[in-house]
């Protein structure tokens, strides 16, 4: 990575590897290799020449199908057959192994039984080979004995210098130079045309179910993945190459939970930097949909609202229906992606205004009203028309479709309107009015086909085909036309967004393995990074602590101070609002005494003094490892109700000031830090301060701790910071 | 309704009226008729005879256009197309008026400027007319002289014994008789087939959509109806009519805002005594939308959250799109509707299930595991599957489809599942499987055609259609699939429980128009009818606060007690915690004096005194007086946070005591009510009781309280009660 000349988009943590003083912290992608993505996956996704070992004459069979595709499908390259029991299978001359050929292939596809799997790919290697499709089934997916195997063609794989996809997957395929690297059955069916949609699929069979359904539709796939148990390749680096080629517009993701984190950020963070949408299909959002997950993939799953984070963070769109997928990825491939979110409704008849107002608002448009001049203007073109917005223009307008292109023109001239949404009802379907109705909508447009116009009619899919080919998105159902404007929108905002620069990250603190903290130690860490803690005192005698209790200037909280203590309550070692020397006295003995009693093998520190606690909001900062994506902050409401509610919110560690402040904004409590109901505002600057310092503690500290929990911290008046009130440190490893 | 007959379900509210010792408490819906629905719909929705009156022979003019479909579409009753300009219009005898047909119509269309309709109204009374549907527009939506038109036209139709539907309304049509009196162009491009399902739409143009979209997937409607500006004829009594009719099996409606909350309510209790399925989409969700749906219609809209309230309490599903709403309409024609909402998901291939099991936990059903008994029977059936649910057959099934007979018995009879959600991948678009898997499916199901059975496929339409044909569900969408099964399972367990009782109203204690209330008197009034509160005494002078403190046994709260006075507070017109008699007598004397100096106007009747609150946890508990619904109990969780996350429920008054149980239950933070995290539990019995007792006071109060706040009403531990802190009553009228 560090001579990577094509990284477009450098992962934030890499921002440091530059800067003088800090240490280089590496892109945490397993890499046999120095280039992301590999260039060699320009051999394997468009082969110039491709083996198809274990290639079967018997049409029932699995492993006769992607030769019987190649052939079928015309690919544009050279096939070899390999099968050592015959000399020509489907018409064409084979090969009795990967060494007796006249090349080195691109790529070999591998459909033989997984115990013949490890030593192909050595063969393989021997001869130059460079990738390889592994179909083959009974690998980690299998258990503990197939888990091994697994691991051994990994390490095969990669002394030898090829690249894996698989095994256990279904292939892959790339429509125009007709590369059918696959056993999919749905393409027996019907197949996708080309264009400029990807599909990276986890899942095989439902990777398939989706080509079926594109191909339905005729929308056009120029690559189509599966991963299968991505013992090498997986969707991430799939997805920075995709992110590269000019032939891909829209990149359509099918997640089960992806393995390898930092390259799926640094896959999204390519595609953002190009410009390409990406839209998600994650599934394990519910309980049993998590558990029937781990039943079904040997991956692992991290949080799925840490995956809402990672989304959030690089833009992508998350669509919970196969539907809506394909809907917005063609949606991409035609439509402007605005930037701004004021949407023009205009129906020929008032009804449905409403529904796509509900829907505008679910899908986060504003549906301003009309400028009064702009609405004035439409008044006298219009005089039956409710000219607010939604504009129902009547069916006034099909007596002279002039009035309708004049009615776009002001809508998008002085509306100052970024898309317009138009309801036709059922007209175009009139063959009296198809053509005009559509010539009115151009002529209103001319010069504005650089804004959004998604339309919404009843009609035939002829009808509606005609519309789209001159380019017009094309909707049957209001909501739907309404959640693909709102979609393109929030594409259109990430893309002309400015991509927050990652803070330099300081030395780890913490290694790997490290022993349990106690409080004390945890409050001193992270103190130093940066969290502010009620000034606390270590008293080894009582003469120290009522120095310390002088000094704190008000009544004390004491508690006794030791590792080796997890539940200080229990067993009386605390006392609160403690004031006046003689019961600051009285307490440390009775603490001391607790302890000796109590926890007769605990090692005792001291007593902690520190003042009571001042007023302030109670919210929570934590952070977890989360298995895929490392460091995550959490941030949230505090008290006992927001268990009930939860009001938190994710950040994938480390991030900037103005992160932060976004973050807080994020949660539905916001109000309540913000001054509600006349109280003081609190201090959200310094709340954004220590989340920003927390993560950066996270990420600089990944490989020693598990997680953090800050709980409470205190939000004080503004002016006045934070204060932590509790810390606590679980190490990792 | 005293003498109805027809009431399958009567309105809780009557329940009363056979009760003796309680006041008759009529229905409130609007009635010149003495049944619901009145009989005469039957002549108005299946005609035997038509007048079109200003039926045009200009094909252009939209008053051509119903004549036009009832002679295209063969009608089967007798037509009267009324012009007084011509002898014949369209190719049939034409009539001058009303009062020259040789027979008095069923119906009359009226095709005719406003301005004419109440004076053909007049004549239609004369001859003998039953029904018009008008569908002249420039009535109530068109401002002051319109609404004046309206009124007029609805006296005219009173006295004359008409029934109306419109005005301002595209008409309706009864597929099976071919009565199309409608100008809906929609009925041009495609028309329904005959069909179980009757649709109810108040947006003409929108109703003119759904009928386009039902007839492109060909789903059968026998009925539609638009409603217009409902001067007359409602939603409500349509439903009641079609609730019914045998040939009606599915109700769908469109709803921009009911007019009438108790005849809608009425017709959905009907729909569900028949057992008949609702499923309404009601638009107007959303602060824009509601803007735009009182901009477009002279209707009050209510509010949407009480519209949630209603449909839940009769069983209504409610869909956020058009194809949501046709796809279940669909289905409720041929599905089973489930009692029990076990669901068994099986798959051909492992990946889908994750999406299904995320789809059944936002729908409602429970992928609940496999027994482990039925789980060996599967494993030694299908050595390699996934046993657990989902259930992933693998592609094994696919070489003996006995197995998948065999499969689908053993997880319906010996996994005890309710249901089955079976994906198929595109394995029946495959030739050779179309049929076999079909055929394994039927065998796997003989004897168990009672039990659901969804089926998700990716294959051409004539090959989803033969599987439709044998009775099944059958979805491309993996989600659509789920959320179908989840909506028959509401269906089912609607159609199976009980209806619950509405209790007794007591006579109503405040009329309409009352004076505002001071705090003290609704406390009162609200205490009589089993509302708790503190104890308070209305103390004269200052030896009377003394012993009303020395019987409260503690520290005390005063307050002025005045109806001038609202916020007490800010006058010094407050005192907590007074201890002691020399405390009490001060507080007395200043609070009395800050009135004299502070507020000098007011009628001061004397000082509260009252124990302080108890520990308790706060809720609150009011009433509104909803614009469509009449009174509304809300209950919610209280605090400053939850008016950031509002975490209320709503039902409409009265209830009982098991509907206030289960009220109390659906609010989020029920769990902190239940003795959360180790805490006592609180008295969610006493609160049922208040809340059941302020849902009847409200209801036998609805003429004169517009709304009740407790606020906050403090719920004590178990057994000790529920006791309101501050009441509020603001009268009505």
């Amino acid at each position: 990575m560090r001579n990577g000349a094509r990284a477009a988009a450098p992962l934030r943590a890499e921002v440091q590897n530059d800067a003088p003083g800090h240490p280089v912290r590496p892109l945490n992608i397993e890499a046999n290799h120095m280039t992301f993505p590999d260039p060699a996956l320009d051999k394997i996704f468009r082969p110039s020449s491709v083996a198809v070992v274990g290639a079967s004459d018997d049409a029932s069979r699995i492993s006769a199908r992607p030769l019987r595709y190649l052939i079928e499908r015309g690919y544009q390259g050279r096939i070899y057959p390999i099968n050592p029991r015959r000399e020509v299978v489907q018409g064409m001359k084979a090969y009795p192994s990967l060494s007796a050929l006249p090349e080195a292939p691109d790529v070999a596809i591998l459909a033989i039984p997984a115990s013949l799997v490890a030593d192909t790919l050595r063969e393989g290697a021997a001869v130059g080979l460079k990738g390889a499709i592994i179909m083959s089934s009974g690998f980690a997916e299998a258990g503990d004995e197939g888990a091994a195997m697994q691991e051994e063609i990994q390490a095969v794989a990669r002394e030898g210098g090829i690249r894996l996809i698989g095994p256990n997957c279904v292939g892959l395929f790339a429509t125009e130079i007709g590369f059918y690297g696959t056993f999919t059955q749905s393409i027996d069916r019907d197949v996708p045309p080309p264009g400029g949609v990807a599909v990276v699929s986890q899942s095989g069979a439902y990777g398939g179910y989706i080509a079926y359904l594109a191909s339905q539709r005729g929308l056009g796939i120029n690559y189509w993945i599966t991963t299968g148990n991505e013992a090498d390749l997986e969707v991430g680096e799939c997805i920075a190459w995709l992110a590269g080629r000019d032939d891909v517009k829209v990149i359509a993701l099918y997640l089960e939970g992806v393995r390898k984190g930092p390259a799926f950020r640094e896959g999204l963070a390519r595609a953002r930097a190009a410009g390409k949408p990406v839209i998600a299909m994650k599934v394990g959002r519910s309980a049993a949909g998590t558990r029937a997950a781990q039943s079904h993939t040997a991956s692992l799953a991290g949080s799925d609202d840490v995956y809402d984070a990672v989304f959030r963070e690089y833009g992508v769109y998350r669509t919970r229906t196969t539907d809506q997928q394909l809907d917005l990825a063609e949606a991409c491939l035609n439509g402007v992606m605005p930037k701004g979110n004021r949407v023009g409704i205009i129906t020929l008849s008032g009804g449905v205004g409403v529904q796509m107002c509900d829907a505008a608002e679910v899908y986060g448009l504003d549906v301003a009203p009309m400028p009064e001049e702009a609405g004035r203007k439409l008044k006298k073109l219009l005089p039956f028309a409710a000219v607010g917005n939604p504009i129902d223009t009547t069916a006034q307008v099909m007596n002279d479709m002039s009035l309708l292109s004049e009615n776009i023109r002001i809508v998008l001239d002085e509306g100052g309107y970024d898309m317009i949404v138009f309801f036709l009802t059922t007209t175009p379907a009139a063959e009296a009015y198809t053509i005009p109705v559509r010539d009115a909508i151009l002529n209103g447009l001319e010069g504005k086909r650089d804004k959004l116009v998604v339309l919404c009619m009843g009609a035939t899919k002829e009808i509606r085909q005609s519309y789209k080919d001159m380019g017009f998105l094309v909707y049957q159902d209001a909501d739907r036309a309404v959640q693909i404007a709102g979609a393109l929108t929030d594409f259109g905002r990430v893309f002309a967004g400015e991509v927050p620069v990652a803070p330099f990250l300081p030395s780890p603190t913490l290694a790997k393995g490290g022993d349990p903290m106690s409080e004390y130690a945890a409050k001193r860490v992270l103190g130093a990074a940066g969290v502010p803690f009620l000034t606390e005192v270590l008293a080894q005698d009582a003469a120290a602590a009522v120095a310390a209790a002088e000094a704190a200037g008000g009544p004390v909280a004491m508690k006794v101070a030791s590792a080796d203590i997890q539940h200080k309550t229990e067993i009386g070692g605390v006392a609160l609002n403690v004031a006046g020397a003689d019961a600051v006295r009285d307490a440390f003995d009775r603490l001391s005494r607790n302890v000796r009693d109590k926890a007769p093998g605990a090692r005792l520190d001291g007593i902690l003094v520190a003042p009571m606690a001042p007023k302030g909001i109670e919210v929570i900062v934590g952070t977890v490892s989360d298995a895929v994506f490392g460091p995550v902050v959490m941030f949230g409401l505090g008290g006992v109700l927001v268990e009930l509610m939860p009001d938190v919110t994710f950040q994938t560690a480390p991030f900037d000031l103005s992160t932060a402040r976004e973050m807080i904004r994020r949660i539905r409590s916001w109000p309540l830090l913000d001054g509600y109901r006349g109280a003081a505002p609190a201090d959200t600057e310094a709340l954004a301060r220590l989340l920003r310092d927390v993560s950066i503690f996270a990420a600089a500290n990944a490989e020693g701790v598990e997680s953090i929990d800050l709980n409470p911290v205190l939000v004080l008046e503004k002016g006045r910071g934070v204060v932590a009130l509790d810390a606590v440190i679980e190490p990792r490893g």
